[in-house]
């Protein structure tokens, strides 16, 4: 435990990362990448992609400003290299592995969120010893503590996104929520569960990476870790209704016991990412679902939508969010096109209600 | 994964099991033991306690007849030592170090649920291999599939025992439906989830030690492993309210994807187990909460009541029972005084309405 929050404190400490997304320079697979362009840009000094080097992150990715695509790592001055994609199957890409070992040999330290830890490699362990530097799991953790159902601290108004599928901005939504309300004064802070947002935050809990009867625990602990602000905004993972990750999804929401829900979920999409023959429930359906279980832990309910119209021209997007707004009775904004403004009003209603 | 299989089918093989307890034989800590005298009879030899030795396992537990509580391992022959009990903490009680050391030295393979791998302890493996016999933990699992919304055989109903509560009688309703199914010709199976119905079955997934993310998966895959089978009585866990447990509730609800579900609870039970201050949702609220989630995977509802009566008296059990069948408007019965046949009969129902 101690040594797994050290580890991500240190993430932190980084200022000149390279993002290694090398022949996976795609926007669903380079998802880690793109985030920490976006939500990390100062401490980014590259791209390392041979297939697409001399561009822009801009030109590739469409954020990241003019940090430069290198085909090499050694073209610029890094202090660790941060594995930039989600892979298929979730191991190392076979040609990275020369790639992390040249990286250790010039003394950069290498992150990883992949669920194939690279420390249980012999060869990257003994090149890390070899050269002084460190490999750090982003996932590893030995969480076994079981949920105590902490009463927590009475000022922490906890808000936590949820979705109606995997990939639809849970992360994203509530950072631009926290930004918001930080821009407004509020002591507001962003708890990360899954690999990127531990890797933007420099701390959190892999959470689908717990066992099993200690996902409550793991969760609640966190929040504990956290309880100190005044609003926390809680990065969410799957969905409840999803056939494969429900499980993380249920053990989250109650260990964390949240006040508020924003709903995220991304227009047009009716199929579950990649089980494309099985519909996702209406989002009807998944409010009344995600209110009655989340009340089992803690009186909560939705009180609002973060839609994502990456596949709509603005104007559809605009006509989108009037709809869904109506038909749920929520405030409801692309936290991209629109900013998270409305979504920083709700939460400050649900704390002037509750106070 | 081939070889936790094998390891369990192995648990079949044993015939002359030896439980301990020693020190430990209440009824709530020595769980284990209780059930595999009540439903391995036949396979064991002896129950070891020095405290009680002398006694018969029905003075001691009301279970297993005239098999005796021994003071020491070696009075009698036996091919496995089991651990019978779930301690507080989830370690080996540190007296018992001796006794499997004793055992492993005598050639006697040892059989563990404990969250605590036996097999993890360098002196246990070391006796083991010196002396050429099997330390076998039941909760290591390395599941690693994501469930993948499988279509089931049709003709396999899958019937799931849910509860309000841990420690309630999930696991033994389904063993006693599907005794009565199998009394009554049908092609019934019980499909373990947890280390004790493991070590009774044979066959399972220990659910709670698997990993969030494949926590669908692996109960997916096991009822795979049995859908040649007509009826399916799956064990269920925790609870759907559980604080600490809910995750593994879900994902095992999930994965399964019932056409039915056996409502399980004990009569009296208002507060959580081990969380003494925490109240447990009305019956009518659980009994809305799973259909709800459950028909997000697969059309589904309560269609029986297991009311377990055993703080209550012959004459308040059978209050108890009509005043909930008639609260909740479904059959009811508690297992051991009145039989399972009103639960057989309502799956047989169900089935009726499915063909």
């Amino acid at each position: 435990m101690a040594a797994a929050h050290e580890d991500e404190s240190e993430l932190k400490r980084y200022r000149r990362i390279i993002l290694l997304t090398d022949g996976f320079s795609t926007p669903f697979l380079a998802k880690t990448a793109i985030s920490l362009l976006r939500y990390r840009q100062n401490d980014i000094v590259a791209v390392l992609d041979s297939t697409e080097a001399g561009r822009t992150s801009d030109s590739l990715f469409g954020a990241g400003g003019a940090t430069p695509v290198v085909g090499t790592l050694h073209e610029v001055e890094a202090d660790a290299l941060f594995i930039g994609i989600a892979p298929p199957g979730g191991a190392l890409p076979e040609h990275w592995r020369a790639i992390v070992l040249n990286a250790l040999a010039g003394g950069i330290d290498v992150v990883s969120g992949l669920h194939d830890f690279l420390g249980d490699d012999s060869e990257f362990r003994r090149a890390a010893d070899e050269h002084g530097c460190r490999l750090i799991d982003v996932r590893r953790n030995d969480e076994r503590q079981t949920a105590q159902h902490e009463a927590f601290r009475e000022g922490c108004l906890r808000i936590h996104t949820v979705g109606h599928d995997c990939s639809v901005g849970k992360m994203v939504t509530a950072l631009e929520i926290q930004r918001v309300l930080a821009d407004r004064g509020e002591d507001a802070q962003f708890v990360a569960t899954g690999q990127t947002g531990i890797m933007i935050a420099g701390d959190g809990v892999p959470i689908d990476c717990v066992v099993g009867d200690f996902v409550n625990g793991a969760a609640e602990t966190l929040v504990q870790r956290h309880e100190q602000h005044d609003i926390l905004l809680i990065e969410g993972q799957g969905s409840i209704s999803h056939p494969s990750f429900s499980a993380v999804t249920l053990g989250l929401l109650h260990g964390c016991a949240p006040d508020g829900l924003i709903l995220c979920y991304e227009a047009g999409r009716e199929m579950v990412k990649g089980l494309d023959e099985i519909p996702i429930p209406p989002l009807q359906t998944l409010v009344a679902a995600y209110e009655s279980v989340a009340t089992l832990r803690n009186p909560c309910r939705v009180i609002g939508i973060a839609m994502n119209g990456r596949k709509q021209s603005a104007e559809e997007a605009a006509v989108e969010r009037e709809r869904v707004s109506a038909e749920l009775g929520l405030p409801a904004c692309d936290v991209y096109r629109d900013g998270a403004d409305v979504l920083a009003d709700a939460v400050l209603a649900l704390r002037g209600e509750r106070r």
